[in-house]
């Protein structure tokens, strides 16, 4: 049975362990530094694929195909695969996972949606709902430029703001273990829309940074901990904006940060010699770099408890062609050995 | 602790209760037969709102205060709204609940977001990771004709088999409760995507029939039970060629649906006299008739062991026009007094 701390937080009491996961990048991504984490990196954007939706659903496929090789778990032992994207109707999740035939929850939260499927999934094997469960997210930089800004044929140029939709997917499978078993998900807090009213869409890192806040502020309360109790802080995908944005919002809070802050948008590409303006984005960003070096890295217990904060922008291109705004989510998972 | 029952289905071990519902429609469906068990229903579908999206917004938020409102339940103590609607990344659900700052969860399964958002809310409950749940979902004519077929003002003609897309929706409010209360939820199953190849977006009740079919199919099985057993059992949205097909395929596994069996696209509309060809649709037909005439005929007495059945099309209008298939999922509710 899950307990509730303070006023958001959830600790999980039974082991849920990460017992396998998955990162499969794109062309653009597989020349960044992280290029040595991830399990496939293809070189060109399609996977033999005719449309950009269904290579999109390809990247989930091989990276939820990964996760479960290696984690060694029977498929037939798999209750439930929680899948989200950006994409209209959740489309390239449909596409990715359909072959599996194991029980779907699409799931949306914008960018935020890799924190969310962990979030849903963990506390499902936590209740004995599910044996085994599935949290996958991905993005494709042309199925989203498409579908949220301009047709890439048409060569619009790109605010300085703006972030570059990585091309990725990350999948991790979430099982009861022994006590003994790790890395294992310790606490989880989902949080709520906020909204400042920020209409601009080339700069998410603004729309989110304020959800980010709140969810952190809520969390160091809860928990009665600081940044400093954590190896590493890393929020998904506020970009350079954005998270300069979270550092300063908490501070006016008396939260200082520290240097054990970081995030997926300025981990994934070299900023200057890739292009990529403010940093990566899309809910294949925080995905595939939460699968590939940071939790490498936490089965090398280089790093051992680490809070994962993935942001969300809420916006749809008909609210935004209406001139909404755009409000920002953000959930947390805290990620233990 | 959840308790799992065969293959597919999880038992409820805790009493999770229905604490409250609300109903909230539009014009047409306030002069179908349903009339007289919705909460509130309105005469136009804009609701004072300058968009589409944001009167679909406007149903759910009506719906979840009503809810609230029966339920008794103090604001605070709950926990997570989970909502979804057909509209491209949920924007309706976003614009409907966030003056809440309620821990959101945004679902996506088509028309099976009901069952779905019940689904998962009760599991979150039942786990005691949330006191309280809300699950909610929406559907509304113009915002989805709009985005899936043509522009109103276009004046497009309807084949036939399509279905008319319910402008409503449906809450409960889920929350941990004595022995004694009803109604409550007792069985829950997720479905598995099933593609059978339809590509005719104009004829939804075909693309989903196999996806009821299948998760019933199981239910039965892992519960040794018949539909015999049941008072109601309710598809969500099959209308009348899904329905008739939905019978055919059980009779070949055997099954036999008797008279027990309807549909809530073939409840929500006087067929001839409103012009609604196979029925309604949308995930705002199966929310608002469970959560009028369905749960109250449960609070008197009327009915007290039902199967819920929401079924999705998951499609999206990008995958229909490159002329891809249109993959149907079903997800089982069992309430009962």
């Amino acid at each position: 049975m899950s307990v509730r701390i303070g006023k958001k937080t959830i600790e999980l009491q039974n082991r849920v362990v990460i017992k396998g996961f998955g990162s499969v990048c794109g062309a653009k991504e597989s020349k960044g530094p992280l290029k040595d984490f991830f399990d496939i990196s293809y070189d060109d954007n399609k996977f033999g694929k005719e449309t950009w939706e269904e290579a999109e659903g390809v990247l989930q496929e091989k990276a939820v195909n990964i996760a479960i090789e290696k984690s060694k778990v029977d498929k037939k032992e798999i209750d439930f695969i929680l899948a989200g994207d950006l994409l209209d109707q959740c489309v390239s999740s449909m596409l990715g996972v359909k072959k599996l035939k194991i029980p779907f929850l699409g799931q949306f939260g914008a960018c935020s949606t890799m924190a969310q499927t962990i979030l849903v999934s963990s506390l499902l094997v936590e209740s004995k709902a599910a044996r085994n469960a599935i949290a996958v997210t991905s993005s494709h930089f042309c199925s989203a430029e498409r579908q949220y800004r301009f047709p890439l044929d048409y060569g619009g140029q790109r605010t300085p703001n703006a972030q570059w939709t990585v091309t990725g997917s990350g999948a991790v499978l979430l099982g009861e273990g022994e006590k003994i078993e790790s890395p294992y998900i310790k606490r989880v807090m989902a949080g709520t829309i906020e909204d400042f009213g920020v209409t601009d869409s080339s700069n998410m890192g603004a729309a989110m940074a304020p959800s980010a806040a709140s969810t952190l502020k809520y969390f160091f309360k809860d928990t009665q901990t600081t940044p400093k109790d954590y190896d590493l802080i890393v929020t998904g995908d506020l970009g350079e904006i954005g998270s300069k944005l979270l550092v300063e919002l908490l501070e006016k809070e008396k939260i200082n940060m520290g240097g054990n802050y970081n995030d997926c948008g300025l981990m994934i590409y070299y900023k200057e010699e890739q292009d990529v303006h403010a940093g990566g984005s899309g809910c294949g960003c925080s995905a595939s770099v939460l699968c590939s070096c940071i939790l490498k890295k936490m089965k090398k217990k280089e790093l051992n408890n680490i809070l994962f904060i993935a942001t969300g922008a809420l916006m749809s291109p008909t609210s935004f062609q209406q001139g909404k705004s755009i409000p920002g989510i953000a959930h947390l998972i805290q990620i233990c050995n």
